[in-house]
């Protein structure tokens, strides 16, 4: 299996909507990073969170098991805080193991939900 | 003609939206993996699917001829076995001779359609 | 002004959905084709059309001034054929100078429009 | 931390729908460019935006504080003048420390709201 990713990652656009509409959870507005780890190794990622008036924040800490994906929404980050609704932010993702990260918003506000991705941007490691 | 692509590629994301409105196939909720094939030589491409909570399944086998495009549906992975909707994936695209390879889905969920798409992440060959 | 840019360029995905609702020409469902040339010489610029069941069709031919942007939509592509509707495509973009292309759809099938759009792939020159 | 980014990027796609429904600030249409400083130190940005038939504008400046997001609007962009509204354009964003650059659209034209969003095109610095 090749062993496709990058260590480092960027994700400049970031807004958890602050309402939706439809079912529970996969109506509710979310802001989501998609992380493929596609190696033999448990995968260390650590998230770090930009702000526009303030210090960033983290990291947030998350174990990917070997050859495994997690899609983690932003609006379940809790420790070491949760990240506020309605404010914009950025972030930026390292893992001791090369993995792939991809970034998603299911927007529900409106009636009809709206949605965009985009493959985040890879450092140089 | 330019020979533009890579042989290996990672799409972060992937969900199949379980249900969907408007008319058959265009309006079906799908999520498409669509592959160019610039090249003179038959391209035979190889894609692993991650889950979150078992191991990888695969390689869904495909051919593309020379100088062709192919958009293929994860919804009509048929062998090794489908794809189970509503749950969460990621992919690892191969092919012998280089491709390039675009992530597009159709949430057809509520009563007007939402899009999102995203060049696939290349690997360094 | 900084050179930014390269030669050659992939898109994967196309597809001109084949019918809309909204006032033309803005909420026209359309597929375009966004190409910046930030350079100080005018860029002669090639697009191939490759299609899933026969060959490729073009080079349709395009020129953009320097400092110039031109969002093509393939809607209008003409010479040296329409590019049909409902029907699965991928453009390669080539031009003389550096440009950059991003790939846009809007598609108003439904009562609301749905929009995507992604940077195209990047040759190595 | 990790010193991502880069010191040039481009977006060929650029467009301010011209008129919105729901609530302001949120809901109106706009046409927006994340930028990501993770950098110890203050980013001072430069963006030059390109018409398809008038010489660029620009630059329009703006200061990231180290470590931090801001997350601006084309709409908001004033001096050296605003930008026109249903005109299309490109802009390149420069930066004297390295940045990470998203675009993203929200057209909430029709009832319900349509989003895109791409990373930016990279220079090589």
């Amino acid at each position: 299996m090749n062993l496709i990713g990058r260590k480092h990652w960027a994700i400049a656009e970031g807004y958890i909507p602050p309402y939706g509409h439809g079912p529970a959870p996969q109506m509710i507005s979310h802001e989501a990073v998609c992380i493929l780890n596609a190696s033999d190794a448990e995968a260390h990622v650590e998230i770090m969170v930009f702000y526009e008036e303030r210090d960033p924040v983290g990291p947030y800490r998350f174990t990917i098991a070997p050859r495994r994906t997690r899609h983690l929404r932003f609006n379940n980050f809790e420790d070491p805080e949760k990240i506020p609704h309605d404010t914009s932010f950025s972030s930026v993702i390292s893992s001791d193991v090369p993995i792939v990260v991809q970034h998603t918003r299911l927007d529900s506000r409106q009636a009809d939900n709206a949605l965009l991705s985009t493959i985040a941007f890879p450092g140089n490691d």
